[in-house]
């Protein structure tokens, strides 16, 4: 195979998977350039990443306005970054629906599209599934556990019969729902394996993390929401597994480290040696371990999954409830508890569009966060 | 892909491999079509499976004349049926060194090599394949560590950076070498995950099965010894395990049973559906555990790596020492901790030939064979 530079854009530069998906960058000189760099709210450090990288094209999402640095660049919307001719690959780690846009603009304009941003598909599946296929654009996942299943399927020659995505658990694992009624927000902020914004870092508290994950396998690889499984694994060493027909299954495993599967998207699909990622070391690891998620203390689960059942713009719905409930958590305004009550209870009243345009699909995520905010308020 | 009837010989039809290949074909109706049987001491058994399959070849190993059954067929010998121009592929299911003449024949020919026999490639794996590149026959491994190893190498682009071969530690994992030299025969049998024949059984108890594999490994997949590992995985779930360039390691799991790997092999590449073979199911796997493995317990898996990296005749010498005295155990004669001792010992005497023939290889192993006869001559 030829020695290929890819251009890249990164959107959602400054955040948990932008700044690792650099770092991978930076620690595999000659095989990507970075053309396009875009940023949220943390102007310094963009500034820092326009300076080291000296991409072409910059978006600051806070300001509308260049950050200060010595850099000569172009300023353009994530949009019109995400199907520029120049870049190849699109790196999406934008945080909630905007993400959606860009990703739909680079699926159209045929890239290859490295999806950090779940409510993307989860939103958005059907629409951005279908376009991917008309336009021939590559979704390359970059969640560990959808990374797994892709390097999993690769050279199999027909469908799975089954896919067990696994979940740590979160920090409170065996709580009853009674002790998680009591839960604080900083308690919820320490994940015991993965470092991710606290966005996430909630959900995967919840579960309701895994309960999206579940609605973007079933888009990314066209499974029915019965042959997709959820296996809680504490030690978060094996990302995920297949089963094919024959009952044969695979899986893989690594450290818990998003620059994996960061790498495997970018570099895809060749894999490159990269001496700063970690390996598994056996010595270490005495015991895997795996037993069902617990419904009851972690609804959220369920929850996510009847929504993505359902379809329509009750997924769109599902995101925009529990964006709108984690915040008034973090906030210190609700209990634990009080997230999945929320995001059900909106979900009961939500009146739901078939086959949903981009615009109904963002009215529904707006009608959720508002009828959050009201119950909220009708509590307080 | 067109629906194809792939026209099998099963050669060792009437050891444990063969009858669970013919198993598996008979559990597949269409897919496959039994043109050669070739079976071992047991007649009676060769005979029924003469009348259900039909084979238009077969050869019979102890008396060399057609057992008794109503079935027309033509009697061919194994290199005649393993090159025989209406065989696709060749299930080489035969114990011991009488595997390496009809694999050499199928590889010669450029058929689909199914290898369920070890001494093929750890006698002769310079031989074998450089063979099968010239003649692009593919060799498919049978064997489940191996078989996880190409089902996890499937639709990778580069090598690996190391191979991963799981060991269930057979039946005495924790015990001394005091109290292995007290072992029994029958006790050694016991295997506790997978049904095998006699030998192999042994093999198992005392790592030498392992090191064999080790061996195999080096040669079905070109890689160095030093990039081999061995880990003790009791469970036998996970049956193998690559790990990549990036750190990332892909394995393949499933329930301890041979007709998994062996379907695999026939249906390559496609996987088949088929309700007999059993699935895991998480509800009974509550952990999977890793270690490594006593070398001082288990020398013989020291043994046979150090016989495969000196290569030469030196694995002739271990097949041919080991076959013996496993035998010698068997039969009584000798301890279980006689068993590694009486290897390294023909090991240590073994002159070696450099690139040997096949009349080379195989006149090591008989001078092994003997050394070990005169060696437990001497003792008792």
């Amino acid at each position: 195979m030829g020695y290929i530079v890819k251009r890249v854009a990164v959107l959602g530069a400054t955040g948990s998977i932008g700044r690792q998906t650099l770092e991978v960058i930076d620690s595999l000189p000659g095989h990507f350039s970075v053309i396009g760099l875009a940023g949220g709210r943390n102007t310094a450090l963009l500034a820092e990443q326009i300076e080291k990288f000296q991409p072409r094209f910059v978006f600051h999402q806070e300001t509308r306005t260049p950050p200060p640095t010595t850099a000569e660049y172009e300023f353009l919307s994530m949009e019109e970054m995400a199907r520029h001719p120049e870049i190849d690959l699109v790196v999406i780690a934008t945080s909630g629906k905007w993400g959606l846009k860009p990703t739909l603009a680079a699926v159209r304009a045929g890239k290859q599209v490295a999806l950090a941003n779940k409510e993307s598909l989860v939103m958005a599946g059907e629409l951005i599934i279908g376009e991917a296929k008309q336009h021939g654009a590559k979704i390359l996942p970059v969640d560990s556990e959808h990374s797994a299943i892709w390097q999993c399927l690769e050279g199999e020659t027909g469908r799975p019969s089954r896919i067990i995505l696994t979940a740590s658990g979160g920090p409170f694992r065996r709580y009853s729902p009674a002790e998680l009624a009591k839960v604080k927000p900083e308690q919820a902020l320490q994940h015991p394996s993965w470092r991710m914004g606290n966005k996430v870092t909630i959900d995967s508290a919840t579960l309701m993390n895994k309960g999206l994950e579940v609605i973007e396998a079933r888009w990314l690889f066209g499974m029915r929401f019965d042959s997709i499984n959820v296996l809680i694994h504490p030690q978060s060493i094996v990302h995920s597994m297949v089963e094919f027909a024959d009952g044969s299954v695979k899986a893989q495993l690594g450290r818990p480290d998003m620059r994996l599967p960061i790498q495997y998207a970018l570099s895809y699909p060749e894999r490159l040696a990269n001496p700063h990622l970690p390996r598994l070391d056996w010595a270490d690891i005495e015991e895997l371990t795996f037993e069902p998620p617990d419904l009851d203390s972690f609804p959220c689960l369920r929850i996510a999954i009847e929504a993505g059942k359902k379809g329509e713009t009750f997924p769109a719905a599902l995101c925009g409830a529990d964006e709108i409930a984690v915040q008034q958590f973090l906030a210190g305004r609700i209990k634990f508890t009080d997230i999945p009550e929320l995001v059900e209870r909106t979900l009961e009243e939500h009146k739901a569009v078939a086959t949903p345009s981009l615009e109904a699909i963002m009215a529904a995520d707006d009608w959720a966060r508002e009828r959050v905010m009201q119950l909220v308020g009708d509590k307080s």
